[in-house]
This record gives C-alpha cells, sequence and structure tokens, in this order.
C-alpha cells in the first residue's frame, strides 16, 4: 500500500463526481438542473422576478411563494410540469413545501441553502439569455444567409 | 407624450427580454441552453475535460476539439443528439465549426467569445452539480424516511 500524496488526494476528491461519465450521479443531476423551468423556479423563489415587470418595486430578495403565483409568474408552465418540478427539487433538498391550514388550505415554497447555492447559477443563465439574445438572433441571420 | 426618466429608460432597457413570459424569444434561448449536452459541450470545449481523469495534466484553457474528442469525452451522448447539439451551437453562434481537407477531413469545434461567455455559466453549473452530489443524495433519503 503506497502513501498518497496531498496532491493525490486532492485529485481525487475531486474527481470523485464527474458529470462527463455517463453512469456518475452527477450526471443525472446536471439533467436536473439543465431545465427551463428548475431555472426559472429558481429565479422566482430567488426574488428575480420583479424584471418584466415595469414599475415593479425592486424585489431581488429571495422570498417564499404561494404555488399560484409561481404559477402565474412562470408564463406557459403548465400545472402538471410545475407540480412534478417542484417535487423534485423538495426532493433535492432545494426547497421547501410548507402546508398552511387555512381556508382554502395555502401552500407555500421556499428555496434553502443549498437552493439559495444553486440560484446564482441559474440567475447567471437567465441574465445570459437576455443579455445576448439580439446577439443570438444576429448570429442566426448570418448563419442562415450563408448557408442558404 | 410623457417623457421618461432615466431611471424608467433603464428599466425598460432591462425588461427588453424576460424569460419569464412564454413567448418571449429568450425563453426559447434559456430553454437551449438549459440542457446537460450543451452544459458538457461547451465544459469540453472550455477545458474542463481533465476533471475525472486523475493523473490527466492539468488542462483548463479552451482548445479546439474535433468531433470524436468530444463524442468520447461525453460518454453516453448518441451521434444524432451530438451532431444535433453541435449544430444548434453553431447556428446561435456559439462555437465554430472548421474542416480540414485532410484525408478523411477533419472537424473540428471552438468556443467563440459568445461560447466562452456562457461557459463561465455551464462551468458553474456542472461544478455545482459534482460539489453538492453528496448533500443532495443526503437530502433524497431524508426525504424519502420522512415520507414512507
Amino acid at each position: 500500500m503506497t502513501t498518497m500524496k496531498a496532491a493525490q488526494k486532492r485529485a481525487q476528491a475531486k474527481v470523485e463526481y464527474n458529470a462527463f461519465l455517463a453512469g456518475c450521479p452527477s450526471r443525472q443531476l446536471l439533467d436536473r438542473i439543465s431545465n427551463k423551468w428548475v431555472v426559472l423556479i429558481l429565479c422566482a423563489l430567488g426574488g428575480d422576478n420583479s424584471a418584466g415587470q415595469p414599475g415593479a418595486a425592486h424585489a431581488d430578495a429571495p422570498r417564499p411563494m404561494r404555488y399560484s403565483e409561481i404559477s402565474r409568474l412562470l408564463a406557459g408552465v403548465s400545472q402538471k410540469m410545475l407540480t412534478q418540478t417542484l417535487r423534485s427539487l423538495e426532493h433535492d433538498g432545494l426547497l421547501t413545501r410548507t402546508v398552511t391550514p387555512t381556508v382554502p388550505v395555502t401552500v407555500s415554497y421556499e428555496l434553502t441553502d443549498l437552493g439559495l447555492s444553486l440560484h446564482h447559477m441559474t440567475r447567471g443563465l437567465r441574465n445570459w439569455a437576455q443579455t445576448h439574445m439580439a446577439e443570438v438572433l444576429e448570429n442566426r441571420e448570418n448563419y442562415d444567409s450563408r448557408t442558404s
């Protein structure tokens, strides 16, 4: 048995999970989080929901939201897709689901610390898409005119 | 007609594209980039491919890669999926495709500056998945034991 050098140990710890490998659980986790509904739900709960509502109070702090609020904000999401995605995020520990016994029952969702750490990435993705949209549209036009 | 205040103008410029809106092109762009193969291709071309290969030279600089190299690195990707994804990334201007008339022909791919800017986000997503995998697995176990 040989003694591992510190550098080797660090290298081994770093490569424990590798999403390039088909069988690695992090590949499946990457697949789960690489999803527009996950990105938008995290942006919503992370408080990025003021963009797109001109005149709305600036509100970029994370806050709990009710199911119906999320559903309204994520225009076009089906009930089934939203429910499934929220459940998988709860399962992974990215958000908590709280049921308050009002009449009717109030269900609200809130990011956990783990969810907040992922929110930094998903906010970046959404911002990237919005910031570079014009450039991408121009690239598509150029590509199409070159190849047609 | 009223004169817009500077703050309002800035607000309007910021909300030009909003991925929360179903009809906004940035929603479709977000959908396209929120995809594990896109994330992994950008990580590969961005030079993040040394992780998972203990002992491999540290190589975190972006570099052109041949189709076959990408295909090998992204274990489990089908030819059809890889070809389609590379084409859509080329269409959007995130990478360039270069054909060298060797025998047989050499096809290589390289990130553009736009692709490099997205790579910062996708690298973060992949790293997040790998770094928090253990925590997510623990959360799933806890959830399952609470609900079963």
